[in-house]
Order: structure tokens, then C-alpha cells, then sequence
């Protein structure tokens, strides 16, 4: 998985040399490419923002340097670019398991107020991280590019390790539990400590539909509950 | 407003010198303390996860260096403890803007496949990033300070740059347009070259709810019209 990143501010992305997409990428499983749209500008002073016509608060991101810096990435990757916006689909574990699978991406984060609109057409697919504002794109490019990542096989020990997890069945996860087997006059529940492999399960995956059903009715309200999910629901 | 934050990977948290929440930071009007979950442990080798009981792929943050680590940060803050976690309601800029009320936050970062069920006796509220899995907390912690410290007064540098934009008003921001007038053959619209902020102030009223009812419908349904949008609708 190769990543470029389009910013102004390069020095934000130094977090993916910690924990573990700086693992991956010491692996060589995943590179991140960063550029500075900045270097990209024909302005003589650098430019790369300006004043909004018809009049506004706040500065707006220049097309040139945008579409340059695009050109440029695009020479060596065949990535489609991503714009993180607030126009785009919510970003989602669909959306991650679907970019999960390209071989090259190109990410561009806005700043200020946005993007010249003529800057648009070298953009092929836009994602919004939710619905709230940012300083900038790049605070949401941290979470996606994170979540994209863990998905690439090697990222990740294990493959049961990104299975098991939330969402990963469209449940939340029941709740876990490591030692002391009592902390502050709090127990494990026993059925963990059985070592009946088959009765931790069912315990689990009761404990994953009333977690769901309690915290995102949303959620549970889409699940296809099997006979087994039924059973073990009405047996409570 | 004074944040902590409570971590295993402290280092992450260098993002905040960047940009605007950096400046923030310097002007004094946001304080950030990252706390290092670790150096709470009492094991010996400071061990902060272990296996969980019943079996199953990767280990669990510990119940005893989360709950310490808390107890002792709310010896100075009186901050409401939010866990980052997929429980948790999930962000938004409603939320955003509660949080910006208050003085002081306390926000936990889990990790590995989570957190031992009995730490959650001292997590006051859990907040969701997004329906997809991170690698760990660190990654939501970041774009949900971004969102709540811009609202906090005197980080931007004017109130109208954060009341102006996307989703403040519950629309998309209408197309942005700067210099030059003519990029690569495509013009700026030329109303908003005449100088008449009337007429200048509809037209970014109707690309609002055009470009809202294109992109994001669910969010155009939800917004109550009023008599100049259906006007403004009705002549195009």
C-alpha cells in the first residue's frame, strides 16, 4: 500500500512514525509519502491561500498550487485522490475495507475556509470523516489513513485480531476482562474462567447483541439475528 | 480550557504543537496534558495489558493503571472523564459544541483490543469517532479536539470563520472561489465579481441548499426552509 499525502502542514503526519502504522511502515508494507502543496506554488512569495471573491471571512486554499501539487503525485502514482471534505459519504468500515484494497491513494487535505471549486476536477472521490468541522483536513486524513491501514494484510499481527472486533459483524463487542480476577472487589464473571470453550462463546455473543441493543439500537436494529442469537436472547 | 489526555503513546500527541491548536496552545487559551497510562502501572515491569480471560486474539489494557491514572489526574481537573470508544454516541458538532462549554475534559485513549470492563467505573461518557475500528484511541483523541478547541473563543482568529461554515447552519457551504479570475479557462461566477452583496448573499444562500440537497440530502431534509430558500429553489 502505497500513500502520498497533500498538505500544508507536513509536520502534522511525523504521528505515523509511532505505534503501529510506523511498525508497518519500518516493515515496508505500507509506505506514506507527505507533500507540501506549498512547494508547488508559481507565487513568488509562496502563496497558496487568498481572499474569497464576493467578499467572506477566512482565506481560501489557491487552485493552482493544488492541481500542480496533484500533477506532480500523479506522475509516479496511479492512486485516485481523495479529498477530505464535508461534501463526501461519512467514512465508514465499508468505505476503509474498500480502499483497504487499492494498491496506491492520494490523500488531500484542506485548510482555511476550503478549496478554490476549479480545484475539484483533479479530485476523484471526496470523504467526509462526520459531521463536524475541523481545522483542517488533516485531523480527519489521521483516522482514515489509521483505519485504511490496519486493514492491509501484516499491518496487524493477526487476522482474528481485526475479525473479532467491533463493528467488524455490525455488533459492538461484548465486554472483556484480563487479570486480577478480582479488582477492587469486582470479579470476572465466572463462565470466562470455565475454560468451556463453547458456553464462553454463546456468553460472548449474548453479551455483544445486549451491547449493541443497549448503546446503538441503530446498529442492533440491522443485524440478521440467527436462531442461535434468538435462543439465547429469549433465554435471558 | 484545559484538556488531559491519558495515553499510551504520548509521543502522538506532539500534533497538537502543530497549526492552530499549536498557536492556541502558545496564546495560552488551550492547555494540553498528555499523561502516560504507563507510568501509573504498579507491575513491576510496567506492564500495562495482559491476555483475556476466556481466551481470543490480542491483549487488554489493565483495569489498575487506567483507574489509577484517572484518580490521580482528577486530583487537578474536574473535567469529565470521555472515553474514546465504539459505545459512545457518536461525534458530531452538537457534541462539539457541548464540549466547548466546558473548562476542563479528561479524555482516555484505549488500546490494543480495549480496556478491562471494570475501568469503566470511572469513565463519565463514551464518545464515538465513526462506525470504523482504529488502532487505538489516539486517532479518534485528535480530530475531536481539533473540532472542540476551534470552538473554544479566541482560537480562530474571527468568530464569523467558524459560524459561516459547513454544517453551522446544518447546509454545505456554498462553492468558494479566489484568484485568479480565470484558472485554466474555467471563470469565477460572475455575480460574485459585481460587488452586490444582496444579490451575492442569495446566490451562496441557493448553492447552499442545492449543493446540501445534492451531496447530503439527509442533512437537506432536516433543515427547515425558509420562505426566500423555497423562492430561491422555486426561480432556478
Amino acid at each position: 500500500m502505497n500513500i502520498d499525502i497533500l498538505t500544508l502542514f507536513p509536520e502534522v503526519f511525523k504521528i505515523f512514525d509511532c505505534s503501529i502504522i510506523g511498525r508497518a511502515k519500518q516493515k515496508g508494507i505500507v509506505s506514506i509519502n507527505i507533500h507540501n502543496i506549498r512547494d508547488y506554488s508559481l507565487d513568488k512569495h509562496k502563496k497558496v491561500d487568498d481572499y474569497p471573491y464576493g467578499g467572506g471571512a477566512g482565506m481560501l486554499m489557491k487552485a493552482q498550487p493544488i492541481v500542480d501539487c496533484i500533477r506532480s503525485v500523479k506522475k509516479k502514482s496511479k492512486g485516485k485522490v481523495v479529498y477530505l471534505g464535508p461534501r463526501g459519504k461519512t467514512f465508514n468500515q465499508e468505505v476503509a475495507k474498500r480502499l483497504a484494497n487499492e494498491n496506491e491513494l492520494i490523500f488531500l487535505c484542506g485548510h482555511y475556509e476550503g478549496i478554490d471549486e476549479r480545484a475539484r476536477k483533479c479530485i476523484d472521490e471526496e470523504i467526509s470523516l462526520g459531521d463536524f468541522i475541523l481545522t483542517g483536513g488533516e485531523a480527519a486524513c489521521i483516522p482514515i489513513i489509521d483505519s485504511i491501514c490496519r486493514l492491509v494484510p501484516g499491518v496487524l499481527s493477526s487476522k482474528i485480531s481485526y475479525e473479532d472486533e467491533s463493528f467488524y459483524g455490525g455488533l459492538l463487542e461484548y465486554p472483556q476482562y484480563t487479570r486480577p480476577e478480582i479488582f477492587e472487589g469486582e470479579s470476572v464473571p465466572e463462565i470466562l474462567l470455565s475454560g468451556h470453550h463453547e458456553n464462553i462463546r454463546k456468553w460472548r455473543r449474548l453479551k455483544s447483541l445486549e451491547v449493541t441493543r443497549k448503546y446503538r439500537y441503530d446498529l442492533f436494529k440491522k443485524v440478521q439475528l440467527t436462531d442461535e442469537d434468538k435462543k439465547l436472547l429469549r433465554k435471558k
